[in-house]
């Protein structure tokens, strides 16, 4: 025992004078504008999220979408001035919302269980807070709630959220647990509330909501440090029958409340400062579940101890990376992305492996951790080609976790969009093929690739999902039978090359041939006359009216053809034939980055804003992820490093406003880490990275399989953009493309930098 | 194989040739007036009991309760003409209502999703139908669809409905199931549903209410013989959120439902006479769990294998009573009570042991079967008594669920009036208490009595609950503090006098003492001024206003002073030295039957009404059930025969209208067959019986232990109701009291009967 206690003691040493890498990680950045970030505290890939709300905005208003919802996808805005309760699940920064599951809020005074109203102080439950008072670290947040004089800490394992209260000297303190908050808040978002009061330190429940996931429950435990003194509910809905109150005064230390829409709170008395904490764990499958994951993640009421534990696992995912910068904030900015990346998926088992799957029957993951939250759209493009550098292990449970919602999808698919056991099919594409592609093509899975090949073709083979029937029959998306023809087309086509080259693994090479085939399709909106990718009617013209600055109606998503009409990912040399050869198409780029787009074509767009364009480039959004990479197909590679500099340069900073655009599950952040350690998965599913420009002036990359990636710059500066020289192992790259074959087993890469092309 | 063949062939031979008892059993029994009960098929004691609903009427009109309502507790009126459905869980006989999950009705024509209304035909998809072409036997069910020219049969085995619908040609036809249909229909009982079409033959799912069980949830699976050609769903409510409807045309062929509010549908084409077999399962557990009961219980599509295995059970447990009366219709009568006391309590655990507990967790039932459905201040006074009789090992397992439930209790109370994982506090007393007892007073239980003790004593000082607190202040309910006060004191009071004789057993004689003490406070609430139990306030003082007739606001709960008055069946000697000894107790006694009750005490009352009384004496009501027995406590035990005989030729017979009031989950039929049989459990919780006057020629009663006890007459007969003479095994009884001691090991009891006492 001494000696662990030494080596803990030296450890922990270690993590305060030398790899102290989370101090340059800054949660609030992305919390300003449309980062949709949050800034409380999580245990690395943690269930529990426990972040601020700082405000309530209602889904709708007088029956329509409220525009003020979507700044507040995480609960948190930065130019907020007041903090309604601190809720346990967030997404983090992405473009629909859900979750925000129970709300605790501390308060001192006469009970109130109405929130209020953000801009009248002292109207609800909710307090005043200043950004002085606010303290924000992986896995630790605090804040002084001004109007009660409360200070607040938070910390999480990664099913239980920690709270402590130090509360003033008051006969009239509570803690509320606001059953009825929600992000995105529709006005029957509540199914079903239930819950149990123990005894006086000891609650339970469930609450059941229908939202983004359309059947969603989540169970929590919820032990306070001290005896609440008394205790009740109040039911805001309209009771149709209730059998109960003949026999009882159910509002007040009644132990069982149920209904649909239920704020509880809790009583102390307290002394000048003293701390009263809360354990609150979550599970998917039970009560008892999460009991069971409290009092095995948290025995204890040891606040500073999860504290350093989890920031210990946070010390320990960052040194994944170790970088040298030239300057301070690169490395903020640098492991604050890092740190983004690392907040979803989230585990979603119990600590006993139970889960609930998407077929709302209670599993048991065997040989793998469960996890959910996929944004597959935006995350196989960087962030799990980034998983499979630097986390190859837990890669490998996402890609089985994907199987195991195949394996209980009434539709025989792998996620579009899943959280929660359910999936909400946001956006296009079954991009869950890229991710066991890319992980197959890496040999960072373990899966049988025969399983893997049935799941990926039933997924691209759903007629009936979003133009898929439509896009077999034709060979395209017409735009007439399914909108955003163009982007499914594109996407669809990238998709079926990957599954070719699982195909191709798997020995069934007529399986290969129709996927090869299929990923052709994107020949077939392109429209040569104008040289643009371009929607198609099923009758084989093209639709007349056609504005290729324009994100709406013109055949794409989120993304104008500019944006989306090069994405070509599986074939770049053919597209770039096809567009008129390598130095138009150069000059087609420098177009998109040097005209500025107007102001018109992005106003009506949540998605797209003027902080992360550059020209009518769109860096805050996904589709064009790739384009600053595509010089190097062309003969001016030395572009691709210099609009990979200026991105790197322009669209990330290590303040509050930080992040251009939503964090979309960390994709933003993802594409950072790569580009600044000099190169990018362009082609997921493949072996290949596109070398861009090196912002790093070293990184030590930990490939998870024992081995280092080391990378070195040669005369690195904030001028010297344009590499020189590659040197892998020794040798010199000539193609810019950087081979995973040539680093899976660490090495170095040495880019020679310099201020000319 | 061959020899089994040959035993069972010799069994089914026996069962049609000489024991068939299930032909005496009349199904609709009760179906007309009061009685509550349904005519449906069901195994006995099976979770699934599935019978036609015959009208849809809401709960409430105007916001205010529907006094329609009241009649269709069992979803079926005799008088009604219209079938809405066959669904798949009833409650028998009980007084308020809930269920009615999971209607399925067959169709013909175009598709139409509305009920209708019963007086409108062809309004909606219910049908016209005649009682001529109807057909209720235990266990199967079988009637003609007038409007659309489908016979439809159906049958079930515990936890698995099984329908046949023998369709008319048509390329129209549809199997509809509505999952908005409940009994005591709210506007808002649905709180979620959720089905996947598996494939086109299977679709599971669940169905979450709130309404008598506030948090309620049923997990189906449904598989059809024939593969439906089409399908789809529609919702009936308004829907926030739905991200799915760009995606997809949700109505139609779309694998996936979910909302509060869905009606869906199945079509078919259909030859003339073409069946289509569905086979509908039930879990509290998961829709995995619903499949495995079903895929275990009916693992095929041989309807009529079914219908015989599930006859043959109810012929199994009807042979427990083989009586021989002076008439046919006595042994009608005689088998639909003993039928009647087999539909509840239900089997609720899957077929692997697993079911919903109180909490909400999914627990395993070890060594015990669980069930649920427990009406105890109704049924602890027959019907638990006549199960430890002749179902010991049954309601060993009634007493195991019941400690379950106290086990998953918040309260760590047993079950008041508990159904489907929920407490629904209805009425009064702790009665478990006296289940217990009576099974620990007849060893027929093999629960740790400290265990039952503990439990016991829990429940019995609950103080929260129905004026417990008060009760142990004062020694009584005071009326001011909480209404039904003498109700309450006196019920308590025997309750705690079954507690002491549990404690007695345990040896804790402090605990005993307490209880017995506790079992006095009857005396506190009677007014030896007007000669009645009477409500006390808590300044000691009765209350002043006071009409022993009434049965509304004087203390008393469905019962007047008169017949809620004389309930102290723990002491009884004393009770009647306490209101004026023997003579004028007798007299007392002969007031109550001889003196009609005026309309207006009546009309106000569902649960009293003129078919169940006779003079003042309410037999369509559980607190008098003992008064008839009364009688042998004076020096008139000959009254008690003939008061006994009455009611068993009045308040009984053989038609639809033949259950005087409800039948309370099978207590109104267990009175009957234990006066039938000459003996009725004035004390549960005690080793004696009253003796009254048998109607039955003989009985031969299995006690479940092997042993067999032989009931004859001598002169039996309509004239012979006076019992002149008992012999039990030989011995003469002549205190009219039976010891179950004298019988529980078999043996012989002979009636001697006379026409005169």
């Amino acid at each position: 025992m001494k000696k662990s206690f030494a080596l803990f003691f030296i450890f922990i040493l270690s993590l305060f004078y030398s790899q102290n890498l989370i101090s340059y990680v800054n949660p609030l950045v992305g919390t300003k504008n449309m980062g949709h970030t949050f800034p409380g505290a999580a245990a690395p890939f943690g269930m529990v999220q426990l972040s601020p709300e700082t405000n309530q905005v209602p889904y709708a208003k007088d029956g329509k979408y409220n525009p003020e919802t979507y700044q507040y996808c995480s609960g948190y805005q930065y130019k907020d001035q007041t903090i309604f309760g601190f809720s346990h699940t967030h997404f983090s920064g992405v473009g629909h919302s859900d979750l925000g599951d129970f709300l605790v809020m501390p308060t001192v005074g006469k009970l109130n269980l109405e929130p209020g109203e953000a801009n009248q102080p002292k109207s609800g439950y909710h307090s005043q807070f200043s950004h002085q008072t606010e303290k924000a670290e992986p896995g630790y947040y605090s804040v002084f709630l001004d109007d009660y004089g409360i200070k607040a800490e938070l910390t999480a394992s990664e099913r239980v959220g920690f709270h402590q209260y130090i509360f003033p000297k008051s006969t009239d303190s509570h803690i509320i647990l606001d059953l009825m908050s929600n992000i995105y808040n529709y006005d029957d978002k509540n199914v079903w509330t239930f819950v149990r009061v123990e005894n006086n330190q000891t609650v339970i429940g469930y609450r059941e909501t229908t939202g983004w996931a359309r059947t969603r429950k989540v169970y929590f435990a919820m032990k306070f440090s001290k005896p609440f003194k008394s205790y009740g509910r109040k039911r805001y809905e309209k009771v149709e029958y209730n059998g109960f109150y003949r026999k009882f005064n159910e509002n007040e230390n009644f132990p069982e409340f149920a209904g649909r829409k239920i704020r509880a709170y809790f009583d102390f008395d307290t002394e000048e400062n003293e701390k009263i904490l809360v354990k609150f764990a979550l599970s998917s499958v039970s009560t008892e579940g999460a009991l069971k994951n409290l009092d095995t993640e948290i025995p204890h009421w040891d606040f500073n101890k999860v504290k350093a534990e989890t920031q210990s696992k946070w010390e320990n995912e960052l040194s994944k990376i170790k970088v040298e910068t030239i300057n301070n904030e690169d490395k903020k900015v640098f492991y604050t992305s890092l740190y983004h990346t690392m907040l979803s998926p989230v585990i979603y088992q119990d600590v006993d492996g139970k889960y609930l799957g998407l077929d709302q029957n209670i599993h048991e993951a065997k040989n793998f951790t469960n996890y959910t939250i996929y944004s597959l759209w935006d995350t196989y493009r960087a962030l799990h080609p980034l998983y499979n550098l630097i986390q190859p292990k837990r890669n490998n449970d996402f890609v089985k976790s994907m199987l195991a919602h195949y394996n209980e999808s009434v539709h025989k698919a792998l996620p579009i969009w899943s959280h929660y056991s359910n999936e909400n099919w946001c956006m296009i594409g079954y991009h869950a093929v890229s991710v066991l592609a890319d992980a197959i093509a890496k040999g960072t899975t373990d899966v049988d690739i025969n399983q893997a090949l049935e799941a990926m073709q039933n997924s691209s083979n759903l007629k009936y999902y979003d133009g898929i029937g439509e896009y077999l029959k034709y060979g395209y998306v017409p735009e007439d039978k399914s909108n955003s023809s163009v982007s499914k087309t594109l996407e669809y086509a990238y998709d079926d090359w990957c599954i070719a080259q699982v195909a191709k693994k798997t020995g069934k090479t007529d399986v290969q041939t129709e996927y090869l085939k299929r990923s052709e399709n994107y020949k077939n909106v392109y429209d040569a006359k104008t040289g643009f990718m371009r929607p198609k009617l099923s009758d084989g013209t093209f639709k007349a009216e056609f504005d290729p600055m324009d994100t709406h109606g013109q055949g794409f998503i989120e993304g104008n053809a500019y944006n989306y009409g090069l994405y070509v990912p599986q074939n770049i040399p053919k597209m770039i034939e096809m567009m008129g050869g390598k130095n138009k198409f150069s000059k087609h780029l420098d177009g998109i980055f040097d005209t500025e787009i107007a102001d018109k074509y992005i106003e009506k767009n949540e998605d797209i804003t003027r902080d992360g364009i550059i020209g009518n480039y769109v860096h805050g959004n996904e589709p064009g992820h790739h384009i600053p990479y595509l010089y190097n197909w062309t003969n001016d590679a030395w572009k691709t490093q210099e609009k990979v500099r200026m991105v790197l340069r322009k669209m990330y900073h290590d303040r509050e406003d930080g992040l251009c655009g939503n964090d979309d599950a960390g994709q933003m952040s993802a594409w950072y880490i790569f580009s600044a350690i000099g190169f990018y998965p362009v082609l997921p599913g493949s072996n290949e990275y596109a070398i861009g420009s090196p912002l790093v002036k070293s990184a030590i990359v930990d490939l998870g399989n024992g081995k280092k990636l080391i990378i070195e710059t040669k005369n690195q500066s904030d001028k010297n953009i344009y590499v020189k020289k590659i040197m892998v192992n020794g040798k010199i790259i000539k193609n810019h493309i950087l081979n995973y074959e040539e680093i899976k087993n660490g090495g170095k890469i040495l880019f020679e930098m310099s201020n000319s092309h």
